[in-house]
């Protein structure tokens, strides 16, 4: 193909959902005034969508990596190296991340509060991040970034790392930090670690000025870490390597984030998108023209407002979310409709009903000025069904994008 | 998710067929009346379903074993194993398992009746197993049972048995017996020791009580046994390890309990359940309602008599079937409809006009009282095709129920 386009990709989080009384017994999608959305269906190219498979429940982390082609099963490397990503901490091939909270615990490691009181001033966070960050035992290199109130990632960097190791973390009060044992005996060493660091997290944490200041105020010390989610920074190549492709991302959330540039995204930071209903979706449609027409090849967009709203149970947020998000995505294609192929989704179903995360697939819709259209004619989980795509998989999506797009090879001569 | 509803897949056997000139150009499925699927297919969501892949032609236990979420190519484990579960003789993860006739031959082991003229008494049957249960040879313990007719089922128990090994059955009267060989290296223990065991059944076989009456009516006599469809039981997890649930069969073929019983359900007995046309309908609904109230979190009701009467080129006994069926359905949803994901579908087409299975794929519907409804309206080989489902295999089944019932953990954070 000569006319290359610039692949775009609008997620918007927890975007399926089910009938609800609230709505007439209409989905969210189907209540929401989307102008937008239903004209890319009349002229674009429908179907459902099982993110991860039949009857899988997608989260957050393997639905994206599944959306920006990879394999969520094979190439998934726990939530640790995507957290860690998203809290600006990359790690590299080879490595183990982790989550981390800081607890309370007394001298013999019994855990006393899981999140040593979840409230933490970025001061306090500053104190416990210097503690922690640049630990090295037996030659492994500890690496620590604290994040929103309790919670951090942590990375250990080193050689013959292995993430087949059992929990830290008891995972309730009154109990010890538990002894790490390898899965895997590949996995000794680096469970021989993990013993030795929260030993000596805790001798550094103990005595900080922070924990001295929280005891004078009775509030609880941040003196252990608890790691959980270990995963190992497996070597993927990343879009560029696989597709030669220029791939930008515009995200609130750091998780989002986090995947993306795990897979080799540049993020590129909108001014004012939050991650909430309070987005500002013109800002996002204004940075995702300037990034479309600059030299960018696929541009992934993510709304996280649908998903917040589904799991507060209130329909009429989602329904708002929507209607902002179409607007958004309308404001996009005034300017640049004849340079994109787009596609609009859900990365997995939050019913409102239910406020949690559904195996239900997902509408999806791919529109360019040259696809053919199929006879669907409104964007919504009961007219998606009926159009040419009928069942793809996240996995899909990719390549079905940069396909139109003209970045992906003629596969044989 | 908080609710958790009890899966329910209901097979009838050989439930897809062809149009057929004596229902006046409808399948058996369109002929009857079926006013409790037809409310499912309304309400609930359809599709087509290849069984085992397109094209394929599936038997009943590969079929089976799809159905409930194995793959029926990597984790067949030969009809042998699955063959004793269903007899009651259940093999343990290294047994071989093969099914086995009583046969006929003479002094230089050349077969003169492939079946032993196929009837036995009940106290034939027990003096032929005990004189074959038990045997040892070379540290392998030989395992019988004696099933209907001249039928029963082999187990070696031992170590390093393998069923890479070629057939001692010449399936032809007036030749020997084969020596049995390896076809992998690894094999020729268990070569060895079937060719012995040919020999030493028929040494203890001959002279047998049985065959001293038999040979007094002139009747065959049971002086061999021949093996065929061995198989290894491989270690495939059972259902309570793959999903944590608690899953129950009610089915009346010795076959269908044996899949069900080797992928770990419990049998729960059901009086009247012949697996024939007479089969006890209300009681299996009864039956069906008792176990669903209990704390099974699976329910696996399988019909035999649509097969039957589809090999038998009865057109108006597979009606007839079908309609009972639904009766059978309707009895249990009037009782527990709130409280089940139910599917109901068949496990491969048996086209009356051919009295076989064949490759046709056969329509599924899957119906809860959240399910997002499709546009749909009967239950049939021509209407499941617009279903929401499109075209699924045979192992989307088990995830897709369990998926929607709440069984399966999201898969990522």
């Amino acid at each position: 193909m000569s006319d290359k386009k610039t692949a775009v990709l609008v997620v918007m989080d927890g975007l399926g959902d089910r009938p609800l009384k609230e709505l007439g017994g209409k989905t969210p999608l189907q209540a929401a005034k989307t102008p937008t959305f239903d004209r890319l269906a009349r002229d674009g190219q429908n179907g459902l969508m099982n993110v991860i498979g039949p009857g899988i429940t997608p989260g957050s982390d393997t639905a994206h990596l599944a959306l920006f082609g990879y394999d969520p099963v094979a190439e998934y490397p726990g939530r640790g190296p995507l957290e860690a990503f998203g809290a600006g901490l990359k790690t590299e091939p080879g490595d183990v991340a982790f989550r981390s909270n800081f607890a309370t615990v007394d001298s013999n490691l019994v855990v006393l509060d899981r999140r040593a009181g979840r409230d933490f001033t970025p001061e306090e966070q500053a104190d416990l991040q210097a503690a922690l960050d640049g630990i090295e035992i037996d030659g492994v290199k500890v690496r620590f970034i604290a994040t929103v109130e309790h919670r951090g990632a942590l990375i250990l960097k080193g050689e013959g790392l292995s993430a087949d190791i059992s929990d830290a973390d008891p995972h309730e009060t009154g109990k010890k930090i538990l002894t790490v044992r390898a899965l895997k005996p590949d996995a000794e060493k680096t469970a021989a670690i993990v013993n030795k660091l929260m030993r000596v997290a805790h001798e550094r944490m103990k005595d900080l000025e922070t924990n001295k200041e929280r005891a004078k105020k009775g509030i609880p010390l941040a003196n252990a870490i608890l790691l959980r989610g270990g995963g190992r920074h497996t070597d993927i190549p990343s879009l560029k390597q696989r597709y030669g492709i220029k791939t930008a991302v515009l995200a609130g959330g750091a998780l989002y984030i986090g995947v993306a540039e795990f897979v080799g995204m540049k993020h590129i930071p909108v001014e004012g998108q939050t991650g909430t209903i309070d987005t500002n979706f013109h800002n996002i449609a204004l940075k995702a023209i300037e990034t479309i027409k600059a030299d960018y090849n696929y541009v992934f967009v993510h709304i996280k407002a649908t998903d917040n709203a589904a799991h507060d149970g209130n329909a009429a947020e989602k329904v708002q979310a929507i209607e902002k998000t179409d607007e958004m995505v309308g404001r996009i294609l005034e300017d640049v409709a004849d340079q994109v192929v787009i596609a609009v989704t859900g990365d997995h179903t939050t019913a409102v009903s239910v406020g949690e995360h559904q195996c239900d697939p997902v509408p999806i819709v791919f529109w360019s000025d040259f696809i053919r259209a199929d006879s669907v004619k409104r964007f919504s989980e009961f007219d998606a069904p009926d159009g040419a795509l009928h069942t793809i998989k996240g996995m899909d999506v990719m390549p079905m994008l940069l396909g139109y797009s003209g970045y992906i090879e003629k596969f044989g001569s």
